[in-house]
């Protein structure tokens, strides 16, 4: 494959995130144990993973699957070269989080007024406004400082999300030190043209900020949107193993976008991520087995590209 | 959302033709009824699909999901607009699609010598021998002649397909009158450079084809793939209603790429298909009453981007 092939700004590497911990466990109905969590983990580390969004640091009681999230993070920070974030809506998730002692620890606002009121019962200049404080707690700890921007595509409430409001998210998450931001996809809203749109703008808003995509399949299309990233050159991107999750404005729709699928994807591209996708298709059964229910992600069911078909169960003339 | 965000070559206008009734159905377990296909086909027909591709004139021993054939074709001929194929693999065959009222008769062939063995029992240069005959008994009937090569992105047997196999073919398609040709991804190992490769070759080899995409989701990537077919221009893709079928070398794994996924995706990209959403979700659901199964398209689940959520149903701080 010559290189004129590819697209025209295609990274040769790309970072891949491991969401499925915190956004896809907390939107699935059976509540795993700390124990098969850490199963899971460490599927996904024999499979070369070392970044994982790995819980949030939320009330408990909003959000029962995450109770967790200290332990987590205590039973796991022992293991050189992993990369261990988690969310925090505020000061005390951000102390919490810090206690445990994860990598990094990721604020997250919503770009629609009316999400971000559901779904933290503040405005979004209040959210903002708390950031500051996190960033203050922060200095100094070498812990560092993300931002997630949830519903940057488009909101299940007020439908459209105008992108200068994800842009000045942007560039207030800049001044206050972040350099990584997250665009969430949150219900899977995305598409190829709002990507191309939101990343541009995100690059004239706030040019020091290094984006990360984060997709959900919602809708089908989440490797789609994938592939208009790839060709804006964006080499950061949020995943879930199996596509664990769901959304829980559409029952029985995809969670986000399946880390193998992803890894898959990618590797046939020619583009590194350091994953082994036979260990990905694994930790996807791991995940199936854990959870008790089929995962949307596809590769894992097919196996690998050239995983060559059993010649006895050839079906004939099928055109 | 400025022309300039689009990728270069991509068309302003696809050419969506809907092989769920043919390749859908060959796949699944369940055998619809005449009048169950017809159910299906008029949902579609009301969603503004035009070009079915609409079974297959092959042994009924070897198919038994596709017997009624002739029934069928007969049953829809009398729509006007309509435009009515279905593949054959050799004389017999279409001499019987001929005597239903066709208005295309695709001969198709594998481009993997053991899966054309396997699927036909013969050689593909006997298979090519053998279109030579059909393209004389259609001469003068006023019946298109159309190629489909199955296996165009790798075979489950032999692995990857030597990208001069897929246009050897083509030519030979070429030479005989045929202008329209399908490259069939049957087991769903086409990639974006695959494709790339693929279709640079065949406008080499072959530059009177128009060439037709019609991709399997069976590894998640076929949406992806879409996307590169667009960015180099190709304006005419093959897909089945909900994402019926499935690949008989590996239980579980997804069909066809899902049509009303396939039409969101062109929708959101400005394309235009003729073929409307709403329509295509409640096809969808048609497919999934009939099949009674839950069929693995996304966005007949989620509904269209702007379905707006119930608002008492928003979980909290969920990041």
């Amino acid at each position: 494959m010559s290189v004129a092939d590819r697209l025209e700004r295609q990274p040769s590497r790309v970072h891949v995130t491991e969401v499925g911990p915190r956004d896809g466990l907390q939107n699935e109905s059976v509540i795993l144990s700390t124990a098969e969590k850490l199963e899971l983990v460490h599927a996904l580390m024999d499979a070369g993973v070392r970044a994982f969004e790995i819980s949030s640091f939320v009330s408990p009681k909003a959000v029962p699957a995450l109770a967790d999230a200290g332990e987590l993070v205590a039973a796991l920070r022992g293991f050189e070269g992993l990369h261990l974030s988690a969310l925090v809506p505020n000061r005390r998730g951000a102390e919490r989080a810090l206690e445990a002692g994860v990598d990094a620890v990721v604020m997250f606002v919503s770009a629609s007024e009316t999400h971000n009121a559901k779904n933290v019962n503040r405005s979004v200049a209040a959210s903002l406004e708390g950031f500051e404080e996190v960033a203050r707690l922060l200095e100094g700890s070498g812990v560092e400082l993300r931002g997630a921007i949830a519903t940057s595509f488009g909101c299940p409430f007020e439908g459209d999300i105008e992108v200068g409001a994800v842009g000045r998210i942007a560039r207030h998450f800049a001044d206050i030190g972040v350099r990584h931001v997250s665009l969430g996809d949150t219900t899977g809203m995305a598409t190829p043209p709002l990507v191309s749109e939101r990343i541009r703008h995100l690059r004239e808003d706030a040019p020091s900020i290094v984006p990360t995509l984060h997709f959900h399949n919602t809708r089908g299309i989440g490797l789609a949107n994938v592939m208009q990233g790839l060709a804006l050159g964006v080499d950061r991107y949020e995943s879930s193993i199996g596509g664990l999750g769901g959304c829980p404005f559409a029952p029985g729709a995809s969670g986000n976008i399946a880390s193998e699928d992803l890894v898959y994807l990618l590797d046939e591209m020619g583009i590194d991520t350091g994953i082994d996708l036979t260990g990905m298709i694994e930790a996807a059964r791991v995940a199936t087995r854990l959870m008790g229910r089929d995962l949307p992600g596809q590769v894992s069911k097919a196996g690998a590209r050239l995983t060559l078909g059993d010649c006895s169960a050839v079906p004939t003339a099928r055109g």
